[in-house]
């Protein structure tokens, strides 16, 4: 097509390679932005009327015009031209169609990367916002869960080794308070407007797409956990079908597609991450064109991350807990994750936390050596580690006690877990009001 | 939707979560594979006849019903109906359509994971042959470009300083053979088909996604160069206005859009080689649906490989070298760059490089002391930094001379040049053959 | 080594491969946080203490002891001895030298990993503030050279081509409020303690290695300008000996090596920031020793960010505007970048800005035509684009009247930048108290 | 220090900034090259003889003078000093000070960047001749222990969900085919030296670094699966002592800490990829100084692959399978996995496979709403699902036989894995000739 037609308009006289003119133009994906880019317009015009740049009767023309576009874009029969090559373009050469000539005055003072800008701030604002959303309801399961399953004990892993006994709900709240809650705050709070230099700047399309990395991380990693438990190996929970998928040649599989899933979006969203800020590397300061990549990343970011909150909220709200009560989770439970009570037990009786740590692993040495549990030990078995050992030993051989030992903040004490519910849900409250 | 209709059939009695569903499909995208995955299916459709796992008249039904649903797709008119989860299903459900029960017979002894990578394979070598023909475009318009504009000379410029005169037809040809020769060679190589755990292996996608990053790491290389060389200050070359767009604010402007969306473009495809790394992180072997980001990530990079190779094809061939003899760039050579020629005048005279290098840079000093070119130095001057230097010292001072000294292979001779192109020239006769 | 000696004591009976002793080892990376590792044993002590596990007498000993190793390491004498694989270990080993049996208590109901992460918390924060010393120092410089050389007038560059005359301070103050301002903050205030999931979270490493990348990206932006303002071709600036390198081979060559080792440095520290990303991404919840990879991350962005902004202070500090009054910066200005001057004379005579910028366009156009600058145009020509053009448009060229329109705010105006010199100064007064 | 001691001698008046000169300084870590940096000098001297250059007396004080280097190197009493910045110049600035002038003549021709891509290749040839020999004997542990241990049958996971029966064997040849045996041979192919724009080009280290990520990231999933095999919960695996560790505050733990660690190394390695990709992106052609970022990771990412490659040879070489005949592996064979042998057993019979796949998760689902494993239907069970099943079925419930069914190569019959054996022990000693 000839280009003059185009926003330079007067100066070029040759033509454009249409595979250069697909490259360069960005209405494809950008013309989601339709919204934020009447209410920027009309926002601008506003302020035109204000610098008496546009007359009164003027800005309430471009007003009724970008209204009218409004609706075209609403109802689906807003028609995108060849020529049109971004959003900005092809509102703006609609307002010409609808008002004439006052739409040439809605550029006064605004370059094209100004408008840009303010149009993805606008959007992103949006955008956070429903992520937001989307965490809360996240969140708001999860901690429901916890209120409700709080006496369920499994085994606390570290190092995919059995560790220590804990609450399944200490387990859930954990995720929460690691994953999921500053994050959102924090890309909230960035979004505010900075005045200078807004037509180079992209920090903002940085952070967020290192926020939605970091968030999509934490999820790979309470995916991987709940894959295991789902294990046949682990059996401590079973996905509900609506979360799962068979395989196409052996029909006895319930594949957790859902996690797998979530688990490979931490790795696209940190490629859109990467890869812009490799484009940003080295570029001379002021707009140039390779800030054109900003889109697609933030829009891919922004469909992934709420794909994936949904998705996970669902699946951790029709997980099952295998046969409650005794579940498989607490018969998972062996004596030998008391091994740091029975160091206690020591401590308690003047011995060195150190030294009472290598005498409990003698005793666990011992126990393995007889190939019977840590518990069937007996005192006197016990005093070939240490002298200090006697009856009362066998109040060590509780996984309740063990539990409701740690009753500080963040504990694993029925007290504990259930306060940090409490807390959670006053937090909840504040977040929707 | 009920899950019955799904491939895997008889198991699954809950529903399934619709986001789930959307987030789990991959027909938006992997629908562009449905010529490989046509013709993989009539290859496997011929082998289970071979292995007496179909008659021949279902062999020749398959066949049959294959080619319809090929031209359905090439005519456009193929309807994907919910529940095609995939370009598999959907192509495997339209022949059963067609032809009845033996489309059943087809899945027997292949997972959808064989298949799959089977028709990523497939898709994968036609697309590397199509960029293959892309990159010989590119080199063959520019050792043409070479071949006639060997007689430009300009600096040669390290750490974007001006080094040494060199021939316009070598920073050309340089770029050839450090850019895009080899790999492509690599990646077409790359694609062998090995037979093993072919299901849970995506190296052949990494590596594909890798070639493309470096690929186009030197096109962003390029364009650097290019883009620093239409600068005004520069103003060694004028591009074309087919690759060039203007200010929507400023009208005198003309910007090289062209050049700086191929250099934004190395990020976006390393991202997509970052992300599909790190997805592939800690995964357990063998398939999991982590493994389906592998499609979106080629795609993007085939569509942008190609896209770059092609707009850089028109922007060298379009552009111009300002005012050809004497040119911009010739005018910018200055005698200064001529102070490694004139420690070779004393290496020639005995003096050993190191002695002889300290001595021409006193003598540039001296120049810059007196704000003259190094040139205008008198004998005299000349001999204040060294007793050897006499008045056949003034032969130094030739731009085509100091080009020409150069003429072992890869050199700057005019010679040495020509047959670089000669060179070129052989191989992609060699190529297209 | 036998494994009799290890923390874990009593339990091992088989040998270490050396191989793998080396690997699992911290030692010769995370002595540099003994410090750290030395305040966070002295506060836990006095927890201990309070909380009735050690007596008084026994926290006294610690302290004592915790003191003396102190010495040792300010003094470089500490022995780090076979067997101490981290920093830990190797003063919890020296404190049961110099003190005996007492030191076995330290670790009462602490973890080695929540060690670790209160001394990378502790170290972090002492290094956060250093960064944020070299911050300020980089900034204060900045802002003092922008107020000097107010009156220095440069084209102002979008897509690397002349735009609109700016002042060369507003050049300085935008890449401050651009690039290193914000992120101190945001990175200052984000290593608060969280007191729960210690042990398994990283998210402050993770964000304080993506803000280094991000501040560093910037700083990459900063050395692309600031090299080609040095280039021979722009010859605004000349960089000081102190931050350039020669050249081995040719003697006249004058390398703005720090400037590229800044623009490099991006890539290093983002890698890093990438590498642990990856290395997160997938893991189970709590601590696996993978996460051990947090630590070189931390340590080399730090040294890295902490080398650049000092350099960059040298270079910006030292480097010269050439030839001021009238600098070659002035000289570069030319007509054409007045052409949206040229369309606001025509807004300013009641015509809409899209179509000023189109006769502004034909103007430039026609004086191109005419090999002649845009302001020797005369009203003649101008008129055959617009019959509105008359003779005050001669008013119109006039760079410093250019710059001097735009007073708002942020603007090019003296009035502007001299404001926000002001404010910067007041800032930094804030920052520094 | 002054800078008239430097390099580029005559030139420079001021000083350099000392962190400058640190900064710019890669002696710290370069000097690793010491010995290639020799060897390429040697070369070079006696080609600038050949070329008259210099003498063949002087050629021979150079090899002297070089040799006698290499000797204090070798006993590591080369000392550093200061102005020595990279390990070209301290061997250079040795050179002189033993055979004084001719050392000067050593440069003739040859930029410094020259010299430093000559010392990579040389080095890196070596480093990869090293790690070629690390996989071959990681590969012949792996071949062996898959010959001895070939009777072991175990579940094949895909999705890390129980699959079908497979020899463990089978998984141990899986992983080197998919893992280690190709890689090897492309990086020892690509470092062949190319001689043109040698000093601009770092594909071989791009090429490395990448090639370095892909392994790592294969024996990233090799761990995970070892991991999950040593849980408690699978229980198939025990590892060797010598390569696990315990916990400072669980007395009962065994850690997995080399998988961990080996798990880990693919993000370090993968981060100095992205880091140097970024750093490559958009650099103007031939040599800049931001190139100096390829040595760090060059030698950071040998080390990582030596060391983990060791690691891994010595964990799979000691890890224990548990309680072999009958293996715990074996007891984890449940008849559920024989599904698919179920849904054959239909398609000899005529069944297409979709409906027989579709009718044998009928039986899934029968036996799992009946609370009995699949193999306890009775004949009238099944015959709810088809009336094709009949007492015959009862010869389906065999893993034995259906490992065994899959005898073509790469499958898991005993003879084909066997086979594999046998072709690998024959690569193998190919590799070693």
């Amino acid at each position: 097509m000839a280009s003059g037609s185009k926003l330079w308009g007067g100066r070029f006289v040759g033509d454009t390679d249409p595979i250069m003119e697909k490259f360069n133009a960005s209405i494809a994906y950008d013309k989601r932005m339709w919204d934020a880019d009447i209410r920027g317009s009309k926002a601008y015009a506003k302020a035109l009327e204000k610098a008496k740049l546009v007359t009164a009767e003027e800005k309430d023309n471009i007003l009724h015009g970008m209204d009218q576009i409004h609706d075209e874009w609403a109802k689906g029969v807003f028609e995108v031209k060849p020529g049109d090559e971004d959003i900005h373009t092809a509102n703006e050469r609609r307002l010409k169609e609808l008002i004439g000539e006052p739409a040439g005055k809605l550029h006064t003072g605004r370059s094209r990367n100004d408008q840009v800008v303010t149009d993805m701030r606008l959007w992103l604002r949006d955008a956070i916002s429903i992520l937001k959303g989307n965490s809360l309801q996240l969140i708001t399961t999860m901690v429901e869960r916890a209120a409700v399953e709080i006496d369920v004990l499994f085994p606390g892993y570290t190092h995919m080794q059995r560790a220590q006994p804990i609450r399944w709900s200490h387990w859930i709240l954990r995720l929460i308070v690691s994953s999921v809650f500053a994050p959102v705050e924090l890309a909230f709070d960035d979004i505010s407007i900075n005045s200078m230099d807004a037509t180079g700047q992209r920090d903002f399309i940085a952070e967020f797409l290192f926020w939605a990395s970091l968030c999509l991380t934490h999820l790979s990693k309470m995916a991987e956990d709940l894959m295991l438990y789902s294990t046949k190996e682990f059996s401590f929970l079973t996905l509900s079908d609506a979360y799962s998928t068979g395989s196409s040649l052996m029909p006895q599989k319930k594949n957790a597609d859902s996690l797998e899933l979530i688990r490979s979006k931490a790795g696209r969203v940190f490629g859109r991450c990467a890869g812009f800020l490799m484009t940003l590397k080295g570029l001379p300061s002021t707009y140039n064109k390779d800030l054109q990549e900003d889109k697609e990343a933030m829009f891919d970011c922004f469909d992934t991350v709420h794909a994936v909150l949904q998705v996970t909220t669902g699946v951790v709200s029709t997980l099952k807990v295998r046969d409650i009560n005794p579940s498989v989770m607490e018969a998972a439970l062996s004596p030998d994750m008391l091994a740091t009570d029975l160091a206690y037990y020591l401590v308690r009786k003047g011995v060195p936390f150190r030294d009472a740590h290598g005498i409990s692993g003698k005793a666990v040495f011992l126990a393995e050596s007889k190939s019977i549990p840590l518990n069937q030990l007996t005192v006197e078995d016990l005093r070939t580690a240490s002298p200090l050992f006697s009856s009362d030993v066998s109040a060590v051989w509780d996984y309740s006690s063990s539990v409701e030992q740690y009753s500080a903040p963040g504990g694993t004490a029925k007290s504990s877990v259930a306060a940090q519910v409490e807390y959670m849900r006053t937090w909840l409250k504040k977040q929707v009001q």
